[in-house]
Order: structure tokens, then sequence, then C-alpha cells
């Protein structure tokens, strides 16, 4: 088979090829799902927070984890990153689907150097909570020591955008049966303090400005 | 190496081995994502709607999709389901993380006879949507001979929940930095007629009845 694995072969119309929608994706999802082989040939798929650092994807992890020291390795590996944004209510059950972005990545990680992973680690944190890394100390040599960080080029991917309306045949919508799309809505929700947070210590300005702009941004219908 | 594949060997305060919080996790995800080994040994990993019947997975396709084909076959797989429940804001980058729910399930699939297909459609239809699969007409035979279903026994598996408060170093706590979790809050919007909905039909029961109860159920503190 001389097809690339890029292709999308199922459901074309769903098929992506704007880096900036990916990009999109990739920015608002916190997780990927990396598939690697494990030495008895069988697969293994390890959910791991993920940030784009530009043209590539930063996972970072304990130096004693396992499966990040053999992504590490730099054998290939698979990343897919995956939202939901609602349920597609046809009026019949084999035409209900989901509204749904999903990348695939193909390619290989390898372990940033020493003096690139706090630069790394600070990207991380400005992605999940922007300004936040600003508010907390830097981290000690130790805690450097202790982490793996990971990057695999964003340059192998495909992306399957589902973000249409149902489409029944005719004799479905002269029916009875109602049909839309629910939206899936994502965001925060109020901070809990922890027990152990001292008293007089206010919301820093990371965790209270994250709130409203992301909940009222995640709400999405149909295009 | 003869440890079980199943045993969690990092942060194994966060194991779990409670079938009952396995089951909660698998009934409040949409979707899995399965890993499969490709004809050149690397790995893929395909993310799909998974829904639980008793002690097995189903997740369904359509016939001419070449990954639930390459699942039906009974290869080794593996399939990770992930749910983000909130940050983890400690008073350092070091100690930050997330609260989550991450079962690994590892088997093979198998597919479904003809005569279970439809009712394990109707199964997917209500976990999804419950009441929905009595509003829609029945599947005609074509529908049913375009769909794969596939099973996975709930066998092997590992489950890792990470819900606690940060866990800062005293030197830490005595600072000024605040710590706390921020929960991620999950649920549906107002539902959004289709285009071509036909005047007088109105939001049925399975659509208007999931709204609140979902939205309100899904915040979540550290416990």
């Amino acid at each position: 088979m001389t097809r690339a694995r890029t292709e999308i072969t199922r459901l074309r119309e769903k098929a992506r090829t704007d880096r900036a929608e990916l990009d999109a994706l990739l920015d608002a999802a916190r997780v990927g799902h990396f598939g690697l082989v494990d030495a008895a040939g069988r697969p293994v798929v390890i959910p791991t927070a993920i940030a784009r650092d530009g043209d590539r994807l930063l996972l970072h992890g304990s130096t004693g984890s396992h499966w990040m020291r053999s992504l590490a390795e730099g054998g290939p590996t698979c990343v897919t990153v995956t939202e939901l944004d609602g349920l597609v209510i046809a009026r019949s059950a084999f035409e209900s689907s989901m509204h749904y972005r999903s990348a695939v990545l193909f390619g290989a990680c390898s372990a940033l150097p020493p003096d690139e992973i706090a630069p790394a680690l600070d990207l991380i944190t400005e992605t999940l909570l922007p300004g936040r890394s600003a508010e907390v100390r830097r981290p000690t040599r130790r805690e450097l020591e202790a982490t793996l960080v990971l990057a695999l080029p964003i340059t192998e991917w495909s992306l399957k955008v589902s973000a249409g309306w149902p489409d029944d045949p005719p004799e479905d919508v002269a029916g009875d049966v109602w049909a839309g799309v629910l939206p899936i809505v994502r965001g925060y929700g109020t901070p809990n303090p922890a027990p152990d947070l001292r008293p007089g210590i206010a919301l820093p300005p990371s965790v209270g400005l994250i709130e409203s702009p992301r909940r009222s941004q995640t709400e999405s219908g149909p295009r």
C-alpha cells in the first residue's frame, strides 16, 4: 500500500489540511494519547498532557516513568488528540453521530537537552494557565533533573473535523422526529483553595482570569 | 519482566482496583483511544465512541472502516479512556498537575454476530442519550449490514485516579503563593434544532431531560 498513512479514506469530507485548524485543536486540548509498541509487539496507549511549541508538541513527565523513557528512545509513535464538541442527534440512530475534532500525528519523540527543559516547562505552564509561571518560584535544579521533556515534530499529521448538521434522508426528514445538535460545553468551575492555604493569600490573576473566558468560548454550534 | 502489564508502577497511590470505579469512568466517558500496530509494526491510535455493556466495552463503526476491520481481526489492542476533572494548581510548577481518571484496558476485540447488532446499537444510543432509541425508527436491514459492532472484554485493566490537593513541601506552603484546584466542568449547552426540522416538532424528552442533570453533576472538587 503506497497510500500515505495521513490520508483520510473514510468520511473524506471531514478531512482538514489547514495547519491553523490543527494548531487550534492542539492548543485547546490538554491531553494527547500516545501509542507505543511494547517489547512483545503489542500496542500500548498512554495519556499525557501536551502543549504546542510552534512546530513541535511537548510532553513531560518523570525521569522515572517507563513509558516516557520508552518514548524518549525515539521509536515510532502516534499521538491522537480528540475533542468532542457535541452530539449530532439525527432522526435515526444510524445517522446520529458526534461533533468532534481529531488529529493524528506520526513521528518520533526526542528528549530536550537540559538547558531547554526550564523554558519548555514554562511554556507548558503558560499553556494551561497563562501568567502562572511568573507567580511561582523557579524550578530547582533537582526538579529539573527529575523531569523529562520530550518533543514530537509536527510534520506528519491528519485532522478530521465533524461539525455539520444531521444528514437525514428525505423520508426521515418528512417524519415527526426531532433532529439537531446538542453542544458539549467545557469550562472551569469555581477555584477551590487548598486546605493548607495560609490566610490572606488572594486568588492570583492567572486563576482568576482564566475562568469566565474559557467557559464562554467553549460552547459551539454547527458551523 | 514478569510484572503484569496492568500493574501501576508510577504514582502507585493513584492506582485503583475497584471495578465500580472503572465502570463509572467507562460510563461517563464517550470516547476511548484504541491502539493498534500497523503492518509495518508502528503504533496507530484511533479515537472511537465507546459504551459499556456489562463486562464488555462496545464500539461501532462502518464496515468500510479500515481500522474497525483491523480491530475485528482480534489482534492485541489497548484502549485508554481518560477524563480530566481539574487543574491542580500547586505553589510550584513542579508540583502542579491535573485531576484525572484514566483506564487502560488490554485485550482483543471480536465482531458481534448479526443478530446482536441491533440490541448493541440500542445500548450505545441509550448510553449517550437515555430514551432516544424509543423515539427513533428501528434500523433498516441495510443500516445494520453497514455497521460493525465490536466488543472488548473488560478483563485486563488498570485504573489511575488523581483527585487530591496540591502536595507542596513545607517551605513552599510557608510562602505567599496561592494553591488549590480549578475544577473542569463538562455538560451540555442549549440544543440547536436542525435547519430542516419541520415546524411543530417539539424537543423530545431524551434531549430535554439530559441537559441540566449532566451539567450539574460534572463539577468535581477534590475528594
